[in-house]
């Protein structure tokens, strides 16, 4: 793949499942179809959640150089040195522990990902 | 969001850069028009990459349970509890080590993606 591929590509995601509750333990719903996914995990695991951002006004996403925190006392600086969800691809992976499990609703601890998130991806 | 409307939702990401080589320290060339979001990376930061695992056959995506390590003498686990390319949303979040800076492209130690793979995003 070339540069100006990369330029033109478009890649789609589809949830696996969405985030419920952002009561501590956070509460996830896995889709019904992705359920067989979450065979051989175990209360006390230690996973990886990536979840979409999608409260993101799809205009943040043209944003290249923001204030850490949103402070305009500080200098903007690139999204890429920057903790914020100001992102061209708003992802993010949070470690979190599973504390609960019951069918394909998930608890876990750590995640600060907002109601209605959709949830891309659980990994080791 | 309810879970009908989550089933039914795509994401879309735009590729920031693209792995241009594997050969260590990985290059990645990012894309122009992102160039400004590298501002405030410095030699030596530690960073989370997260790629696009491009290679793999989108009928992969599909499969829920595998042989971990591909290794059929191990019972099949779901793939949310394994290390595997062959996920839905197969995205690796990679954590490297910035080396060199020259304009648009970067050279980083310890990621593990092709060359060509996609690259979408860089966080602290």
């Amino acid at each position: 793949m070339q540069i100006a591929e990369a330029t033109s590509t478009t890649i789609s995601l589809s949830p696996v499942g969405i985030v419920e509750s952002d009561v501590y333990p956070s509460r996830i719903r896995i889709l019904d179809d992705c359920a067989e996914a979450l065979d051989g995990l175990s209360i006390g695991d230690n996973l990886w959640v990536l979840y979409w951002m999608h409260r993101l006004d799809p205009d943040d996403r043209t944003l290249l150089r923001v204030h850490a925190r949103g402070d305009i006392s500080r200098p903007k600086r690139g999204v890429f040195a920057v903790r914020t969800q100001l992102r061209p691809n708003p992802i993010g992976p949070t470690k979190v522990a599973l504390v609960r499990v019951e069918s394909t609703m998930l608890w876990v601890e750590g995640l600060g990902a907002k109601p209605g998130s959709p949830v891309l991806d659980f990994q080791p």
